[in-house]
């Protein structure tokens, strides 16, 4: 029997919902979008059963490769909501980043992850132009993704996005936070929404029950309708941070899910605490409207949301000037003797 | 105001269905488990933001890292309805160890993804535990991993998995077929069953429709019920090609979604076939069930599912009776001239 061309033969498997045409159709156009991510690290595809990445490491003494996995949450119910699929990727590959950045890595390759029923051609499309986009702003080589078709898993029109990434730090100029001491600023660099966090409560508070607002709503205080404040993009920090002189960060923390309360515990010494002074900044409006319309306390709101705060960096007092002008942050606490846990204040 | 304990306070947000009391308690525990996959190359995880691993690549001339990103597929319905939720993990690990190893790739490292609705307790520890196992077998450390809780996204009870792997191969050892040539042999490696490809079509065609099975029903040939025959755990075919002389392999092709027809040719030269004998081993009693049963075309059951084959490996005609008898593999065809594509001949 003479070989079949590639899928003329798949009827069965379209009926049981899984159509493998639409599926190569879909990938078709795909390496002109991932390619623009690839330098020379990236060797080419061999059969595509995975990515290959010959790093280099020239001036690294130690290689530590950091990697980290995540998802944008229900963040992609208001994607969904707009049928708006490119800023969530560049939500997942700008988290992933951020939160090897605050090991001191930067990033080598990120591979993606699309679950869903049904492929939508136009949603995949979008997304692969968000990942590629973000991944090349962060200078990060897409270099692998699974797109699943799972008849009966997802309502129609959902997915759901995981993204994993692999950086390099130099084992000797890892960010641990051992460094931190007594008397030592930390710095806020601000966020520019919700970026991944807090979305399933920010959801029922502010799109549900009475008076619910509408995604297409304009809200006082906020500049762009609540759908399109809602999807702004997380923002990537590597870059700033990497720009700072060596040895300057002591500590940073990503301020994901768990807040300002939670993310920064993750860098102090048993024997410190962060005292942050929340009137150093202004809570971005859409915060404020979280917490007034879903009468929720104060300290429940910095443990969900990053309140303004997307990224926080721990440096000594005698470089706290210079790293505040270099990155636009704002100087929102400082390191006092404790026993590892953040105390806000004035809010 | 005083620091408060970690989600003390976070009230709104379970109301809203994300329980972080919850997600925190599953997480104890975790450490203990996946530490027995952690060598001398996994660094103290700082923060717990990104997975630390400091690859030794002693007697590696050019590592090139290779990675792959999978999923389990519509297997998981299976897992969901018997419960099981260990076995799915392993499958995951599994399937992207093969996926790498047919480029001649040792795994290095592995991160996981688990969305959720709500997280169920018992679920997570025995999906922890699968990984665990699979990757302590496969030699690769479990690093990190990310458990989402959605409200609204997933069905009760239900979740998606995802999984990455990391690995290493020298670069002049990477597997990339160029090496095949006219008269080699293939070599086939018994799969135990659909491994992680087709379940939606043999979902549809076994439990679904008139005289539908049962998972628990017990059918002529196989061992198991069909249920656990359909939960049979995806192999991990690497430590089998790895223990081969350097240098015998000269091709290996994953069979996952494609089948033969389609994997094969990921590593045939463009003026090479694949000529497969089907009469030369028996193809499994499920998926003749299947295909009986479904009333399939014989070539889609080729590019749907594996057949009985879970791995093919591409050797010389003077290695391949050793190779035969070290893996306990069968000849199943040979390479002959064509155009990059399997032929399948007696079916």
């Amino acid at each position: 029997m003479s070989a079949p061309k590639a899928a003329s033969k798949i009827k069965a498997y379209a009926k049981a919902g899984v159509d493998v045409d639409l599926g190569n159709r879909i990938k078709s156009g795909i390496h002109a979008k991932v390619s623009k991510t690839h330098g020379p690290e990236v060797l080419g595809k061999i059969g595509g059963f995975g990515g290959l990445f010959q790093p280099n490491f020239a001036g690294i003494e130690k290689p530590v490769l950091v990697s980290s996995i995540d998802g944008v949450g229900t963040k992609l119910k208001i994607a969904f909501a707009l049928g708006r699929h490119d800023t969530v990727a560049q939500d997942l590959v700008n988290h992933c980043v951020d939160d090897i950045a605050v090991i001191g890595a930067r990033p080598l390759f990120f591979l993606d992850y699309i679950g869903s029923g049904k492929l939508d051609p136009q949603a995949f499309h979008q997304m692969l132009d968000g990942f590629a986009k973000a991944c090349q702003a962060a200078g990060c080589a897409l270099i692998g993704g699974e797109t699943a078709q799972m008849p009966g898993m997802y309502q129609p029109g959902e997915y759901d996005l995981a993204g994993v990434i692999v950086g390099v730090v130099d084992r000797a100029k890892m960010l641990d936070g051992s460094r931190i001491s007594e008397g030592d600023v930390i710095i806020g660099l601000a966020s520019n929404g919700l970026h991944t966090n807090g979305y399933s409560l920010a959801r029922k508070v502010l799109l549900t029950g009475r008076g619910a607002y509408k995604l297409d709503d304009r809200v006082d205080g906020l500049k762009l309708t609540l759908g399109e404040e809602l999807l702004r993009v997380h923002k990537n920090y590597q870059p700033l941070m990497a720009s700072l002189p060596e040895g300057v960060l002591k500590g940073a923390a990503h301020i994901t899910g768990g807040g300002l309360l939670d993310n920064l515990p993750r860098v102090l010494p048993k024997n410190l605490n962060a005292r942050i002074d929340a009137s150093s900044w202004t809570v971005p409006a859409l915060f404020q409207l979280i917490q007034k319309r879903g009468k929720i306390d104060p300290l429940e709101m910095f443990q969900v949301f990053n309140m303004g705060i997307g990224m926080t960096l721990i440096v000594s007092p005698d470089d706290a000037s210079a790293v505040v002008k270099a990155t636009r942050g704002k100087t929102i606490g400082k390191i006092v003797p404790g026993s590892g846990v953040v105390q806000i204040s004035s809010y």
